[in-house]
């Protein structure tokens, strides 16, 4: 038959990548701030390229291999002339010098500690952490809930404390993140070490050959989202360093302390916090739901990160508003979104459905279990033993001792007859013999345990006795299609 | 062909019992102590029938039916004339009221409580306990590991100190419990109820109906065995109640609180702990072995009973010396046994292979993990889906939006569209198109859980895509024989 309409590939990854829309410029103006132009910057040929996965990941190693050492800085190895030209100097002082100025200050006793000023800075670390993880995250990024503008912009001017990029860079990246997950075309690929995926990916210069786009055209609908980015510069030293200072020294008189706790180490911790989920959280931790890629949950992350931590189930299910589902685990952000329904100030709080969430337990589970199963001895599979009829049986009995027949196997049981926990006697007594009445219930109605034992022992399948076999082996879960039936 | 020799059921089952040799008296001379021969006795009639254990379950109902409030005393209902015949009042004695007495003296104060006392009964209590569990349990039911005289010796003077009959008589009804766990010939069996299993079929008189037989000949072989068979009485009174007299009088001047705490207490406390293992070790707890009969893994049960509660492993491996494997598991049974094993005490300690072992584990998980499967929505198996060609397809686009071909199957995914992770856009261009490659990576690999959320939209199978689509189900872990193939 004629084929159907096919999608367009190069198409669908023009509109995937919101390139049909007026140019969303990603990148701030100052500088490559977080991020640089070379890694979003995409051309016609660029997303023709893009339209297979496979061949995506085949030219990756293809062109690791062809521009070893060459060209773009990337590529280049480091040597003394270089290597100032390898990094991104705005992000070395942004998430390097700053928060070490902080940690000088702090140990050198030059910022005494406050107890006040403390408490405000945790008070404000988790101000700045939950519009991180509930908004850059859940809200712009996934769009897992919805929020009125009160909440969005709370989430907008306090996520700008924690110096970590515009809304709009910062999801653009995080949505690159999700779409190729374990790629070079992941801003934060784990597979390229855990100080890459840490910080090395913001420190060092990116290889434009891995630009990627996405649409983020809903972001920059949002007139907040505009807001911020435009007076990101501005609003970032304002709410990181200028508002802790101010507040500390206005209420407790502590306005030095204010700037290096509440603001230098605060960013900092907030800061390595949030690397933790590109880093640890695709590195230390399980796979319940699909082990295919790197995401892992892990309770520690989750404890420094406000509930990131299970991101082997945010991968799988992203746009649910939950990245924990069990009671016990860890997941104030969860929290706090849920908490701000009741009160009118998000709604249309997202879920996967429960069905599909333990399809995927189930299915990984199975794959646990069979990795299991393929390193136990279960014996001869039934299709690979040999036939014997009455004369070949006859006639082995004569040259070996130890053989007997159960539901149409002959077992060699001579290994056995010592340990056999029914006693040696009955054993014996079966020896040469067709024990299976006996065996299945008529002296004892053997476990499950000694069916796998028995298995062990085999040696061939009697003539005429292939359908008693199949059915015998089919009570511990061996499949066979009954000869006879097809 | 010609049948094999088959197994002479009546004569294995004669062999099984022990009844080919000389007659092992099981019970007593003193009265019915312990059990009564009722339970016991089998003629050749008897043994015919007991040649097929399904048959025995079916006629354990008949006969339960049948003889409803008929003939035998435990066939008929209490009344007011006839209770004091359905008990055995020697067990009443010895494990009722004598302890009952315990209980009236310490509560009552007549007994004062002396710490020294109390101490020695607690490492009274172990002696005797691990006399039981070490001594009766593994060594002499279920020849689980060799012993020399000497700790044989121990374990069946120190046995006697529980009150829980001779070595001949336990083996052989603990033979029996497992041989037949679950029917009307277990004698604690778990099915008559929690009651019942724990006391209730030492109290009552049994049916003579259900009495069965095991072969001990390997206990009255032993000479250990044999000697506290018969002076099992006098052994029983001196070890219980003498000993503990005369060590707590003569050490801390305490002869009525040695018998009253280190006497009857203790006898109470260790009979009721051993008990719990054939009541509370078949009803509370997991079974992480097998489940098709009522033996459980419980940490409480073991707890009390120096380790015996890890119950579901042991009746699927009676003869492991162990019945914890996991380091964490409290079984101090089995450190008893390895350790006396070290100073050559035993020897030959018995286990089960590894590999066995890690199949039941593997076997029962599949169950579960079966179980938990049968109750998800997977979406129309591929087969029972109709198969349309490309008409098909386009008049039904044209009746309904939403219709989306993938991999050779037809989905109706209409009301997914607002829900679409990858957001509304990409999903409406693949409307009424065939979208195979945009979906499997062109424009982005979907996840596990996409794939399962995807299977059930399912509506069709296109003509000619069947190979496509089971290969596409099988990614979810579907399996299908491929139709060309047969
Ligand atoms: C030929 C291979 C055999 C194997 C691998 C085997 C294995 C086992 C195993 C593992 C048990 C422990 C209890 C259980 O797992 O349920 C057992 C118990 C027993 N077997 Fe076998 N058996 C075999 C043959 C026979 C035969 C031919 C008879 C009878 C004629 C027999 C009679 C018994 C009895 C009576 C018990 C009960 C022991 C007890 O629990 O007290 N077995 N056997
Ligand atoms: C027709 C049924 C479809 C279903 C049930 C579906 C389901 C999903 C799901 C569950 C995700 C979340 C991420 C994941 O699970 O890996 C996702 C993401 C995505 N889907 Fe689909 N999808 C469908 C069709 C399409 C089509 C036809 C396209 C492209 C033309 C597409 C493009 C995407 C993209 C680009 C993402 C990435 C979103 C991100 O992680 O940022 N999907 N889809
Ligand atoms: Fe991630
Ligand atoms: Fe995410
Ligand atoms: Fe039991
Ligand atoms: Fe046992």
């Amino acid at each position: 038959m004629s084929k159907m309409d096919e999608v367009d590939l190069v198409q669908a990854n023009v509109l995937a990548a919101g390139a049909n829309k007026k140019s969303v410029r990603v990148v701030n103006g100052f500088g490559s701030l977080m991020g640089s132009k070379g890694m979003v910057e995409m051309d016609s040929k660029a997303f023709k390229e893009a339209s297979q996965m496979e061949e995506i990941l085949k030219r990756d190693q293809e062109d690791k291999d062809r521009y070893a050492g060459k060209k773009h800085i990337s590529e280049q190895p480091w040597t003394l002339n270089n290597w100032h030209k390898h990094l991104n100097w705005l992000n070395m002082i942004l998430v390097v010098f700053i928060p070490s100025i902080g940690w000088y200050l702090a140990f050198s006793g030059k910022a005494k500690m406050n107890p006040k000023t403390i408490a405000f800075a945790f008070l404000y670390y988790a101000m700045g952490g939950a519009s991180i993880t509930a908004g850059y995250h859940r809200l712009w990024s996934h769009r897992s809930f919805s929020a009125r503008w009160p909440l969005r912009l709370f989430f907008a001017i306090f996520g700008c404390a924690n110096v970590e990029g515009s809304i709009k860079w910062w999801g653009h990246g995080h949505r690159l993140h999700h779409r190729y997950t374990d790629t070079y075309r992941d801003p934060y690929d784990a597979r390229r070490g855990l100080w890459f995926s840490h910080m090395g990916w913001m420190l060092l210069k990116p290889n434009p050959k891995y630009r990627a786009r996405a649409d983020i055209e809903d972001l920059t609908d949002d007139w907040i989202v505009r807001f911020q980015h435009r007076h990101y510069i501005l609003l970032m030293a304002f709410t990181a360093f200028i508002l802790p200072s101010l507040v500390c020294g206005y209420f407790f008189n502590d306005y030095f302390g204010g700037f290096v706790y509440a603001g230098l180490i605060r960013v900092f911790c907030i800061q390595q916090a949030t690397f933790c989920i590109n880093s640890m959280a695709h590195y230390i931790g399980d796979q319940p739901f699909d082990d295919r890629r790197t995401p892992r949950d892990n309770w520690l992350t989750a404890l420094v990160t406000f509930g990131e931590g299970y991101h082997n189930f945010h991968h799988e299910f992203p746009t649910d508003y939950r990245n924990a589902i069990k009671w016990y685990q860890y997941d104030p952000t969860k929290v706090i979104i849920y908490t701000s329904s009741l009160i009118g100030l998000s709604f249309d709080l997202k879920k996967f459905s429960q069905n599909a969430i333990q399809q995927a337990l189930v299915q990984q589970q199975q794959k646990k279990l069979d990795r299991k199963r393929s390193h136990l001895n279960w014996g001869p599979q039934l299709t690979d033993l040999p036939v014997w009829d009455k004369q070949d049986f006859l006639r082995e009995v004569n040259e070996r001792k130890g053989l007997v027949v159960i539901s149409g196997i002959v077992h060699d049981v001579s290994g056995y007859i010592a340990e056999h926990p029914g006693g040696e006697t009955l054993i014996q007594s079966a020896l040469g013999k067709d024990a299976t009445r006996a065996f299945n219930g008529g002296v004892y109605r053997h476990s499950n345990a000694a069916h796998n034992v028995l298995a062990t022992m085999r040696v061939a399948v009697v003539k005429d006795g292939q359908e008693a076999a199949i059915k015998f082996a089919a009570r511990r879960g061996e499949v066979y299609k009954t000869a006879k039936a097809e």
